[in-house]
């Protein structure tokens, strides 16, 4: 979602005023002539080509790219191990990889457009080509110099991007959640900050939207506080489904055309520069084509996008008037809300959530949609599950940053209007109802509310219960947590 | 959804204690016992077997059925006409016709369930067979003597499940929306209703949530009967697309094995049983397989509930306390709303409703799912978007009711609540930015809020406009309407 | 979805011909006339008038009746262990609803609309209704005896609908997901059955519906056994999510008007009852309106529907023809497939799976919009949840029953067509790439399409290869594995 | 999605190395510091902040934006004609408006994010200020120079976000929508050309993936033309919902502050100004919460999407192989399809098309939850729709374009594998069966399938017709036609 940085060294294309030189690059369908200093080649040139769609690069994700050159960088370790690959060669794609994982203008270069058809082929080809480029560079070669250093058979060697996609799909999915999740601490950290300082603030529970019984602002907010929490315990859980990556099936997942010692090497090698548990599946071929860890992974998603919907809905309500709504807390003024009603502040920031969070869930269906559409022995429509899911992390931390920041870490507590709304309620006659009766207390629920008195008022003036055990049964400790 | 009326004559198997008589059936796959007075045969037996998935027999969808009835009915009669079917079995299916439009416990024969595969070759097989059966009868027949009149050679003669199967859902459905449109219609004078008694009430208007500009409470229920209303118009109009259908195309479309008249002829005998100006498609062979109308029209249930969704959130947000929320209006209280809390009442219609519309959303998945699945020269997935259309249908047609004559009928308003809201409401300084400027207004709002006073007790205090100003600028007149 | 069982002692209203007697039952409405020996009150009465929505008694979801009534009878002991309920009633509740969980015909009673406003109160009021009859018969009494035994008073003692109806839910859901867990399990041995005959048939694999590289027959079969019971494991370990439950917190989560051993008396009896590890939340307040664990389940349950509907997609296609698709496998007959088309045969068992699924997906659209429509300390769209959570489960039984009993055992495999497409297939020369290299297999590629020949033979003419390596190279051992 | 056009005149901050200058401007919330040239002021400076959501700024929406300036314009002329608007600055507004809408350049200054809160207020902001920065330099006065030209109390005169940012989302989606029908119409040329040239090829067309009857693949892709055709005049038709707008309504539709002449002179303006027929919408209360028209846009755009998915899918079937599919038709190559795989071209137009589509119906869920989210007078999350209708524009407008361009117009026909497939079929048998008899047609299927013959030779064989009149019933004009 993000544009890419970009300066001199890392234009696409040369530079205005440039005399602009090129090479010549060839396939299948012909030859084509690329700008000499262009990182890519011929087959992103294709995809470019084919592929004008949505404007996002695949290098605005970042974590996506930074997993295919990792699994690149694998796959040439263990081609060396296994003596397929000459250390000369395998050394520069090591360095090349280092380079580009470590400076991210390199993202710049990964230009093909992140919807795209072909399975992930385009995002594969461009990732070869880049990381072949810069090798030759490297290696004191122009770019293009396939003879010395080739992206299909060198970079590519032993892969298809039938299972180097899905494979980078789940590295990059564990990298990419890594800052949501500390959004998400953040955020259970205001809440929590909030639960203390409301700690003792006693208010009406609501339940249907009607007053139901007391319960403190602190409670409530304490409830958002844990109900995040378990969403990270819940998400960081979920990570572990990506551990097992399909690396080493290559086509179909039969693994055709590798070695036999070749799966186990990659993913040895795989775990060292991840440095998590990665394993292979048990089954290559069912996993070639599944992609159940990403229907499982956006529901994740889905559902922590509906609890920050649900908390952002009840951020607005509970800060709702000034006047005529419910006013129990205050969100944080952070820009006028009309041009027309002076003094009009709106809770913007949960409202902003809400929309992220719809996204998310629209996302949802966009990949039960391509997850419908796998058949046989591959399901081609990753590219755009990718996409759904890389765009929802990072609309969610952002959201999430911004709710915590700009929202939650501000509230604050209208206690006036919270005890005023609390004595007036009907719902504290509940309490009343061990010692009263079920009966009883509805009786007096109706008289208050036909005359408009509360309840405290017209059990004192029954005498209905002595004062002090009225006022026993009516404390705010008593009423907020089993009390018989 | 509903259960079919059952009786004696119209039971699918034979009473207890009856001692049962069998005939005998034969098709592709060998032949079957049939207890021997049953309407249905070989291929109805056959798809009971293989589809014991939902329990819901496409009999509970009376208007697909009599839809089914009537093409059949039309086909007969084309056929008579163009001397493909001689008088007598002609007669005979239209007797058999006639009797089962004309009596409802005739549905409990059309037994095979409503998901089912095979696009819905099932349905028609089953309404082959009990029409052929019925007709024996008529005949003085047994059932199953089909070398009398054949379910397949004659009831289905020219007709394919292809043609017959989406002409039906299209007329059945045109039938099928009718009650919800008498319920819609009886929705938005009960809204009307309302409108007119409250039309001089005073309240505040909120957007966001929050405290904006004065309205009357007869303006929002005005507003709620419009919108009703825009969708009983967009629905009646988009039935127009079920006007065209594709009988005569038989099984892709071509009109193979039909007579090069007989794709008039059938439409013009539609046209009189239905009273509809059915007319034929442009291009059979695509809208064989073509879903679209199906598609668009799950669009406008969805648009239409999305209404009464909101409309219920609107009734549910209005109405909530009744005194720690905003307690606008009193929704009728239709049953007690909790077993712990005394006098508490929800409500429950609007929530119902709510999640009616919830229903019809994700049935609009469904649909959307179903279109996608269509392959070459046929969508398979029919019966499926048959079943959430019709059950759309029904569920709508029950909770437009209920909110109708349970909820809003009976909505009362808190004349002394909107009142007191409105006259503490800030959003009052709106109007009197004309006469005393953005920046004044905005001073006065501030200080209104800090000091917990009134925008007109502040101006008066202020001396900031004289008092029949300030009071000729607040009538509710000058406030909610355009008033330059 | 399935309609209940009736008798004669079960019936809910008088049969015809008896005179009715009746009983009189008052809530904050009034009065109501009840048949004398109806099970089911007052409550009941007012929920039947104000939902008829879908036709769906809560009784065609035996799983949940029977967690409702589990969870009614964990609280009659805890209450009675804890001196609140005396020994006669406690004894008299513990009876009853043995008798219930015993006896299906009692589902018939539970009668209430699965589609009903007021966040499963009315699931509640019917339980305790139904609970309170019975225990007054077997007390001798006739129903409706409330002083005797109260159903809100006794049954309901120490409850709220906020804590009973989420924790019913989810034990309900634990039940009701054995038999879809069994029929997963015989649908994985009927694909393993089948992978075990179709070991040795060497066929073509495709990837983006194009000829990839060779596979057997038995990879594709074992592939759709391990992803089932891949759905195996996720779904089963997916329950544990269920043990948590909020029973104890009452209306809102504060436990107010509860003992304070009562939380964990009533959990420990539930652990009794159910031979579950059953606990208690860490925070009451958040798990009152938390509906994760069902946004999540439906997840579950979407991905599960997706892998059978990608399954039934495969088939389809695999078994496609018989003369003009891929035809390599041929599913089973169940019924004829044409009235116009003598001889045609649909694949009508995958595409009845492939409709549930969606209807599955389209549920879970539905569970979202639930979801988000929770405010404050409650959701009031739980019964909705649940109707969609316990139709998915019964239609995913149902349609898993069917594919692996009617099609999947039932499959044969077209050996000669497997071999034909497989030696014609192009992708065969990928095998021989690390011999001739991929310029020459590009070239030999190219040819064997435009001439029309298969690439053994133009290596063969070619003298690409002595005859005896080109057969290793392509011996099937050697195409479907790790081969260097 | 796309980046818009920057160069140093419109670039937003100072170009490194030149020393900034700047302004002070001030809100509510206090004072800011604004380069000097900078277009916009605090409002958008305030929403940079809260809204760093998805990197995506409204100028990205380009039609948005001009309906935005142009409903400012409208305004403007209004409110001089009326008289509240001096001719200098009316003019100067004017003469704003008119660069802003004849330079694209100008949209890289429309900055805040489109996943926006606040109901669109913040690009509403953003417009004001950016027309009264480009009018003050116009004027002659610097930037921010509000005393002379101010954003809210000239730009934003008599108008309200509310009725501004739903009118100018309506006219926008008319205009961005146009590129899109120029692109199906360029779809719908390419078809009929191939369906022209495809006239004379005989077929076998295919139900539920089953060999059913023959057609030509002329018909088949005249029905991929018609088809599309249905859809330009669909959604041709469905603009006419945009033509009614709230404008005049201000903040809830009350028309508060304005003249009673306003709302009329205004939608003259707009209409002179569009050159379509605007017009009022009766209730402006209702519209200005009403989303329906969007949810309905939404709702057509899934249909295309639906169908141009399923276009995608048949092209990818029917081109599948090359060797072990249907291989009727070859697709164009586009691009290499696999490193591993020489020679392998795989349909990556179509699969895009696929995912584009799927993105949209995924926008589809993402627009119902905004629209369920509408409270009382006002609906917050028209930004989100906006951001899901005009993307789902963009991403259509470019999948069509390159499916016909690189897919469509370069499709050929294989007619020898069309010819060997049809004579194959067995469905031929259908045409037999108005002279040999249903069953006597079922016997030869049965027979062809299990000796493995063809029906000719089997009838020819049989001597069950003459040769010539057998000829006559197969021929491809009587097959795919009505023919009795």
């Amino acid at each position: 979602m993000t544009t890419v940085a970009h300066d001199a060294e890392h234009a696409a294309l040369p530079a205005p005023g440039k005399l602009a030189e090129y090479r010549t690059e060839r396939d299948l369908l012909g030859a084509v002539e690329i700008p000499a200093d262009t990182l890519w080649g011929v087959h992103t040139f294709r995809a470019l080509q084919n592929f004008p769609i949505s404007g996002t690069p695949i290098g605005s994700f970042g974590a996506l790219v930074n997993a295919l050159v990792t699994v690149k960088r694998a796959a040439a370790r263990a081609n060396h191990a296994l003596g397929y690959l000459d250390t000369k060669r395998a050394q520069a794609i090591e360095d090349a990889c280092s380079a580009i994982l470590s400076d991210r203008r390199y993202h710049s270069h990964f230009v093909v457009d992140a919807m795209q058809g072909g399975a992930g082929t385009s995002s594969n080809m461009n990732t070869n080509e880049v990381i072949a480029n810069v090798a030759l560079k490297i290696l004191g070669e122009a770019p293009g110099t396939y003879a010395v250093l080739h992206p299909n058979d060198h970079v590519n060697m032993a892969q298809s991007t039938n299972d180097v996609y899905p494979t980078a799909l789940r590295l990059g999915l564990m990298q990419a959640v890594k800052p949501l999740l500390e959004a998400l601490k953040a955020l259970a950290e205001a809440f929590a900050e909030r639960a203390d300082i409301f700690g003792q603030i006693l208010k009406v529970g609501r339940t249907q939207l009607r007053d139901a019984v007391p319960m403190t602002l602190g409670q409530e907010f304490r409830a958002f506080q844990h109900t995040i929490e378990n969403e990270i315990s819940s998400l960081d859980n979920s990570l572990s489904m990506f551990l097992q990556v399909n690396l080493g099936g290559t086509a179909i997942g039969t693994g055709l055309n590798t070695d036999t010692r070749y799966r186990d090497a990659v993913i040895a090698e795989l775990r060292v520069l991840t440095g998590q548990k990665i394993e292979s599946v048990p089954d290559l071929i069912e996993a070639t084509s599944d992609v159940g860890a990403f229907v499982s992974f956006s529901g994740h998603l889905k559902r922590l996008a509906l609890k920050l919907s649900k908390i952002s809905s009840d951020l607005r309500l509970l800060s709702s008037g000034p006047r005529a709504g419910l006013g129990e807390i205050t969100l944080p003024a952070v820009q006028a809300g009309s041009s027309i009603m002076p003094g009009k502040v709106n809770p913007v920031i949960p409202e902003a959530v809400n929309q992220v969070a719809y996204l998310v869930a629209g996302y949802d269906t966009t990949v039960t949609l391509c997850a419908d559409g796998g058949q046989l022995q591959l399901n081609p429509f990753e590219p755009m599950i990718g996409y759904c899911l890389y765009s929802s992390l990072t609309i969610l931390h952002s959201a999430v940053n911004v709710l915590a920041s700009r929202c939650v870490s501000g509230i604050s507590a209208n206690i006036v209007q919270c005890q005023y709304l609390s004595e007036r309620s009907i719902g504290l006659v509940t309490a009343l109802v061990p010692v009263l009766g079920y009966d009883t207390c509805s009786a007096i629920a109706r008289r208050a509310l036909t005359e408009n008195r509360t309840v405290k008022e017209l059990v004192h003036a029954e005498g209905l219960l002595p004062d002090d055990q009225l006022e026993a049964l009516l404390r705010p400790e008593a009423l907020t947590r089993p009390n018989l």
